[in-house]
């Protein structure tokens, strides 16, 4: 089978490093050409050592990739995606966003949280938002995919089974999230500098983080119904993984049961997403560098609570490795294929 | 002045140690004793390295502490402080207790979360339990004294002002509270393994700890009502420090202004709590090695909800440095002696 | 091409996982059996929760490991592996030993560093030791393959080049190394504490560490005489890597150039060891997780010293990934089957 | 006894907090200046809110400080130091210089390794440099003190007695050195962003760093004689400490109890120097916050080499203790005033 080419946009930043590291060993693409605006005429293995002998591309730019390649990924900031996005729909090119330019569907929460509109209102109709899990059924031949938060993609894995069952409040969640200090990319600051971030622990943009309206707009479609939740992200010292404590009312007659088995038939073919048994407690360490959600599920009945624990690599399940899998479920590939990656241990 | 002689049983345990090192440079304590089950007869500096040229003390049995110091504190499993705090008060010594045979008032509940019955049930009405900002009134002349359990002091300062402001609603709290390794103790285990606690992070004892009581109790106490919240800790991979994150539901007109400065009120002359500027929020970073507790407060306005940012060092103001501050008071000493070192930055 | 049946013999600790880890995706391997003396009976996902879903292997004994597979991994303490490798030898099939028996030629050598003597001495003689790079001429058909210890690997790629160079000095060496925690494995013990090892930093085992030996053969080898340097490993606050800083006097004459050419010349068609380009400093971080070892020169022209930096991942390059190198080379494979995972950048 | 008034120029760089924080409870010592370009204007708890409700000083410029104060601190890039100096000499103040301008003594070593020449060379004339374990005796009334680098006093401390002993060799040294990343300072840059110094481990500045002339200028004068060592510095994943591994050759008859003897001799009334007893290893995290430093003396018999192992806080004894240390001699306080924090073990 002849591979198809792959480039990826703002290849030098952490999500977009992530892709070429996953895209390298994907048996049907061929990673053809990766940008930045950066370092562009450089050797990516000089920006990343750990690519000598691995992988000797030049950094070019954003034009020299959509030319070069039949599917782009681009990782950039907000606002920077939309017209790359159209010239690749324009020319039936697969064009998948890691950044969050066309995650949000209403444009006046776009507006709310991201300060800018919608530029290309046409084509934010052609987009395909997936957590594949759960919105697996849309992106057969997808050609513009929006891929999701890295909080989004723990919180909603997390809570969504349970807002289905029937035994859970919708209203009152607490996510109280907690992320690797890789979520806030290789940008250098004060915060993310060694010895602040070290032996440290804080939250950050406490009840005004943009994923909140994603987790808002992902799970409100689940319950039909407009949901609001309070969404708490943390700063880890720690490289990567998102942990994610939520806690949810549980209804006052709950079958802790029947809230289970929603879990299990949720998630029972899911190549990805693993509940736990019962006692065992969802870790970052177990899914690190790899594609796997795992899930816990937790009583509280003095209080009447269900805690969830979801906990994911945010650079993997929360970013590239989940891009890729939209790919794979798009093309027809088999969804597992470049993700197989064991998680290590240690 | 003549100082007085005090002691530590358990002295080579983390909370032991840490009352060593607190101890040594205290104006009116001479640290006359240091007991170890494990280590009887090594010199103390032989456990503790750090100790080479400052403190050559060899550690001794719990009979010699009670019978050569004149304030003893002890840190111990459960169940082992009872006859010790008997013998000290029997002698009119002063005992301190840093573990948590004292905390509970309601014997119904130590049964319930400790698994054991008081065994000299009279000792347990002299006990004076004691978060020094809240219980300060009790302490003078106190000759037993329950020190709080680290989380317990987090959770506490952090809401005690809410609760009693008229603002927010006491049923529903949910307290997400994280903690550096150092409150797992000394022991071995495989969650403290190095390679097993470094890049990983996790919930752990979910809607079981210990602490959950202790918290409800004090809590209980200031609204004069039963109370029952959530309380779920997690792991930190750092040494030192706990956050607790408490989500608080308002009440339906509350006015934030109001709410803010109930805790200006309740802390404006505390030495060592502090409420932090709006806009800032409170990191372990900056309360490590301190017998600091900085608290940040938060408005969701969309879920109506109060955030409070609670941080402490788990070892200082969560155990040792409460400890001296209770000793402070109780024997009239300045409240700050001993414990006025700078949190360093890094 | 029917795949061979490969097992693992302590599998249970960090070298037996990362075997587990890397052969569950190798090509032409099934993982058939794998053995714990802790834990049999559970499923390995039950020790390692990493595998759920993944590898349910239920966990055997040694007998039932070597009676199942065509290859067999042990990762045992020393002397332990003796009689298995026997009893795989009698019955033709390969063994491949990650653990310490067979690495020493000289039984003298042995009884100093080791404290015990061979065996079996015969099957010593069977045994191909194996640093791929150095010896992969040797190991065509092997049977029995010693697996080197990881500072070993570091130490000798980063040294055999300058030595057989000729502009360098075989004695007065220095080599100065840095190892992850996991090289101290699972086991539990107060240097690897979280909060005894976070932050903390020490030689260990100063010039009295069993890789010292096995470091002279492999270099004495190289320059067909008796060959001493002084070893000395530290403790890294991290999960993973080894670092060695390699002080070598060069010769009065020396010319720096050759000897550089010397390190091309050597690993040119090396898959796995990179010279890195002149100016660059080979970091741990740019390995970590795969089976690269990364090397840079450095001169201090006013000493007339070389500085050698080798930098590799003690669990791959060091342990598991070396193993699955020399099993590829001696079964013909390709010799990077299963070991194609690019390095992560964090 | 009145206070004297001490300020802090660059207060809000690492080494300019360390002072502050110390400085804080000298109790013959009024914090009363401090200054910084960055934030002039703003109150140094708003930088540092650890210092909230403890230190509310607004910076202020270099000028106001010396103004101010009868005591100026600086802790400055190199060549800043000087003009500030004049002027604090010229009005018989006590300027004690963190940073760099006045530490070589030869001006030719300062042009070759800062890159620029002594604008006031009689200025030059007038500083002592003190590492007080070594030039205590030049302190006495010093108005112009050159405070050491953090390496530098890690080394020598570990290298001197050794060196007037008769046993060592003051040829082949070599000084394997590793600091925590606070020795990087403040300054954002990518080697301290979080996510690529944790995890990762890698020597930089081989055989050119700054300290290099230094720690030759100090050893020289020791031995009465030029000398050249070898020295590389590494950056360690962990806030604070250094450790220097130091190579030294035994002399061919050498008598390694009379070398351990030249130690004791060395250190027996020093209070913040400690050789520890034979089989001890010396390890950063029995100094760090404090001023101690702890050497530990290795035989490698094998090699005929000594391995000394040397451990100190780069931001206390190897900068800003060592500084107030300085300070307390040169005016006669006690040595140990405001320096006798004991060291935490965790």
């Amino acid at each position: 089978m002849k591979k198809l080419k792959a480039g990826v946009i703002g290849a030098t930043g952490y999500a977009g490093f992530e892709l070429v590291r996953l895209l390298i060993n994907h048996t049907y693409i061929e990673l053809a050409a990766v940008s930045s605006v950066s370092y562009t005429g450089k050797k990516i293995s000089e920006v990343y050592p750990q690519l000598t002998g691995i992988c000797e591309l030049v950094l070019t730019d954003e034009d020299k990739v959509t030319e070069d390649c039949d599917i782009v990924f681009a990782s950039l900031p907000a606002g920077h995606s939309e017209p790359i996005a159209r010239r690749c729909f324009d020319e039936g090119k697969i064009f998948i966003d890691i950044g969050a330019d066309f995650r949000l569907k209403d444009e006046g929460d776009y507006e709310k949280w991201y300060g800018r509109s919608f530029e290309d209102k046409e084509l934010h109709k052609e987009a395909v938002y997936s957590i594949p899990e759960l919105h697996r059924n849309n992106l057969k031949g997808a050609k513009l995919i929006a891929n999701p938060g890295c909080y989004v993609t723990s919180v909603c894995l997390g809570l969504y089974p349970a807002l289905i069952s029937g035994e859970a409040e919708p209203s009152g969640i607490v996510a109280d999230s907690k992320s690797g200090a890789t979520g806030a990319g290789r940008g250098l600051s004060l915060n993310t500098h060694f010895t602040e971030c070290n032996e440290a622990f804080a939250p950050y943009k406490l009840a005004c983080h943009r994923h909140t309206p994603e987790i808002e707009q992902v799970l409100g479609e689940a319950v039909k119904n407009k949901l609001r939740l309070t969404f708490i992200p943390h700063l880890l010292p720690a490289n990567r993984g998102i942990e994610s404590t939520i806690y949810v009312n549980l209804k006052d007659n709950y079958d802790f049961k029947k809230l289970r088995k929603a879990y299990e038939e949720a998630y029972a073919d899911e190549p990805f997403v693993k509940l736990l048994p019962e006692g065992a407690i969802a870790n970052i360490k177990n899914v690190k560098y790899s594609n796997y959600c795992h899930i816990s599920l937790h009583e509280d009945s003095r209080t009447g609570k269900l805690i969830i624990v979801s906990v994911l690599d945010n650079m993997v399940k929360g970013a590239a490795g989940q891009a890729i899998q939209n790919m794979n479920i798009s093309l027809g590939f088999d969804e597992v294929e470049g993700l197989g990656a064991v998680p290590p241990a240690f």
